[in-house]
């Protein structure tokens, strides 16, 4: 399965560049979680948002402690053990943020069990190598994704969901070691670019389950709720997250 | 591998009961981190001691990861999750205090990567429960051991030992789950008493294999270095410890 590598600019309808940093603050987007929440809709989309974010986490944290155990040396392992610790802060966040709005955290969570932990099982790094690359690609286009929507969320949520995507200084380390690696023995590149692309398909079809299952969430990301995004304007974020792919895979030394 | 199971308190050679707690503060324990480092031989174990304690905390991390995996619910699975990164964290203390003493940590940590890697090797646990025991096990007797120790230390050394001993909760967590578990099905005790039992063999086995590697750190356990322990007060610790297991696994419904 392979995503757009087209560099060009998407163009939106009204032939004007709008990304989700200039879109002008309104509707929910101006409102804080008490207004915005008083929309059923608007509250179940948000449930299921943190609740996706919240286990996302907690299965970071798994992955990056399991990946600790391919590292090459102890440096390398207490700095993905550091990672690991610092996504379970941010699940911490998440899950208490959950309880604090009367959510229980398991069910809000549940839903999205199955997709993360099938995309985890199907994309088990064989190497250290594979286990950075994955994380990078992984966080990345999470992280895309995450700051596409805050833009859209009330005030509250916004701040929350940007918080936790807070770097965890894992790109720096990964792109470090995987250029290393890759000047050492350029055919290293080949397999990781294919890995990598391994990684978006199996990301796809996973978020694809979860759209499906999740009318909430999904008529939120079409702008069926308050200001959310319209159909065209799902299609630019996709564009623009696989550019940023695209791109940063370049920057790896890897072709995307 | 049997430990000693009696209950009868070891008398130790004067006939007075003395406790690490109650020991004079003499020495060595007397004095700071300044003064105490003088003595290379000291310096050197206490180098020793906290590489060992440093990788301890790192493994004990990667093993609650993984145990977490195990979890049979999210509720467990986050309580797994938030001792590995507390673990962590007492391992990044560990780790700055290596390099505050113009120590490599890596190079502190490397005598000792093949007997706790060794242990946890030899003691995959198989379901949930083993790995709640093994932690429990686990935990309790290293957090003993330190204790003993660190009532021979210097002030500095002793203090962030006895900080990164800080229980982490897991103690009353594995307790109470097990107890539940033999409490729904008896035969469970069986099983476990002798899990318990080859955990204790296979850290004996492990810690006798460090004990012949490290001079500077046996040094300082029988005696050699300023008032460290002799022989005889090694064999009290042992008894100790041993009783302290066994009084640990009673109150778990397992036989020692």
């Amino acid at each position: 399965m392979r995503f757009m590598t087209t560099s060009d600019k998407p163009e939106n309808a009204a032939g004007t560049p709008e990304t989700a940093e200039t879109a002008e603050v309104t509707g929910i987007a101006a409102q804080d979680w008490a207004q915005a929440s008083a929309d059923p809709q608007y509250r179940a989309a948000v449930v299921d948002l943190l609740g996706a974010l919240a286990y996302g986490e907690l299965a970071a944290f798994e992955r990056l402690a399991e990946d600790a155990k391919l590292a090459p040396t102890l440096v390398d392992k207490a700095e993905l053990a550091k990672m690991a610790a610092a996504e379970f802060h941010h699940f911490e966040r998440l899950r208490d943020r959950l309880t604090e709005i009367g959510e229980e955290p398991t069910r809000a969570m549940e839903p999205f069990v199955d997709a993360l932990d099938g995309f985890h099982k199907q994309t088990a790094p064989s190497d250290w190598l594979e286990g950075l690359v994955k994380a990078y690609v992984g966080d990345s286009i999470a992280s895309d994704f995450y700051r596409e929507v805050a833009a859209h969320l009330d005030a509250d949520t916004r701040g929350l969901v940007l918080a936790v995507l807070d770097d965890t200084g894992h790109a720096e380390f990964a792109v470090e070691k995987v250029r290393a690696a890759i000047d050492e023995d350029p055919r290293v590149g080949g397999r990781l670019a294919l890995w990598a692309r391994r990684l978006m398909g199996e990301a796809l079809s996973q978020s694809q389950r979860v759209v499906a299952d999740r009318d909430a969430l999904s008529t939120m990301l079409v702008g069926g709720v308050a200001d959310g995004f319209d159909l065209a304007e799902v299609g630019r974020m996709f564009s623009r997250i696989t550019e940023a792919h695209t791109k940063r895979m370049a920057a790896l030394g890897l072709a995307a």
